[in-house]
């Protein structure tokens, strides 16, 4: 399978952790590594991360392992983390402020351009170095920043709007914080991130 | 298939979104509801719907569909949403104060039972209701706080030490915001959330 093939998500997930771990090593020098050392740094199985791997034609060598650098700069490319995606964020509170200072976003080429709330009393204010623009200013400053990707922390009820505008300014790939499911041309992409989700799976599996 | 037994992560994840679209829909005050309805307000398929609900022997009656206030009783039953369940967050950071202050959590029965920093600066100071308290007293007061669940939104290298202190605490379930992996014992969950992952999985969908 190539770089360009679609993967699935839960794939890509596992690969963007690789990625991340890689990284790690790679910082600390150390040049070949095994599958079953990358297990004791993320959790993944070492023969899911071998089947994962050889899917995308990736085979350590025997008694060496994979090579560092290669494997993730190959990561990268299959996940186009070797490029800046430009981003733009959607609602300038807590979470859109903790989004926009995440130092992983950097780390894996993802560059924020910028931010956008329609409450008065946040606009011009500065958050991570870029000042809070118009929300209603959205669909003409959209295709200048050039982001691929919104990111919606908004809250549920402004939801839909925020997606129309972000999809009428031309962007394709939506991150949904919101609790809110929006409704999207067939040509984008939502992935919806839900915090009461997270908490309410953790809940079932508490012991009373 | 009964409210005690563990169903897989994604039919849980499933489960809350239809809570969450069931509760909506009763505080319009809709009795009766069908799974195409329900697929209208969250994307997910009404065969899935049917397959997710008759797993757990709810039915819906032929031409009317499910009674809304009672399917919403018993997903909660399941996911154990029916009890208040005690949160607390590691890290007072924005993440952690957007956490607290996310409304979801309340509707969801979940309530924020303390907040804890390692940083002299914050702690002290009010978020959402509560006082910041030092890290260092988490061993001393998780266990009267009662907290069956913290969520780590701590920098990925103090992620390990706090999970071990939340764990010598007497918590045995963990979301972790950070981008570490961190390892706990056996009678421990962890759930991961990444938002450098979420990102990457959108931009591999991007189409350049």
């Amino acid at each position: 399978m190539q770089g360009n093939s679609k993967a699935p998500v839960p794939t890509l997930a596992r690969l963007a952790t690789y990625f991340s771990v890689l990284g790690d090593i790679e910082k600390q020098g150390i040049a070949f590594i095994n599958s079953s050392k990358i297990e004791d740094r993320c959790g993944i199985s070492a023969s899911q991360i071998r089947k994962d791997l050889s899917h995308f034609g990736e085979v350590g060598k025997p008694g060496v392992g994979y090579e560092v650098v290669r494997l993730r700069k190959h990561i990268g490319r299959i996940l186009k983390l070797d490029r800046t995606q430009r981003v733009v964020i959607i609602g300038a509170g807590r979470l859109g402020q903790a989004l926009a200072a995440y130092p992983g976003l950097t780390e894996y080429g993802f560059e924020v351009a910028g931010i956008f709330d329609n409450d008065p009393a946040v606009m011009g204010t500065p958050v991570s170095g870029l000042v809070v623009r118009d929300a209603a200013s959205m669909h003409a400053l959209l295709p200048e920043l050039n982001a691929k990707i919104a990111v919606l922390t908004v809250p549920g009820p402004a939801a839909q709007q925020a997606a129309d505008m972000v999809i009428e300014g031309g962007v394709r790939r939506i991150l949904n914080f919101s609790p809110a499911h929006i409704k999207v041309p067939r040509s984008c992409m939502v992935r919806d991130v839900s915090f009461t989700q997270e908490f309410a799976v953790l809940a079932h599996y508490s012991e009373d």
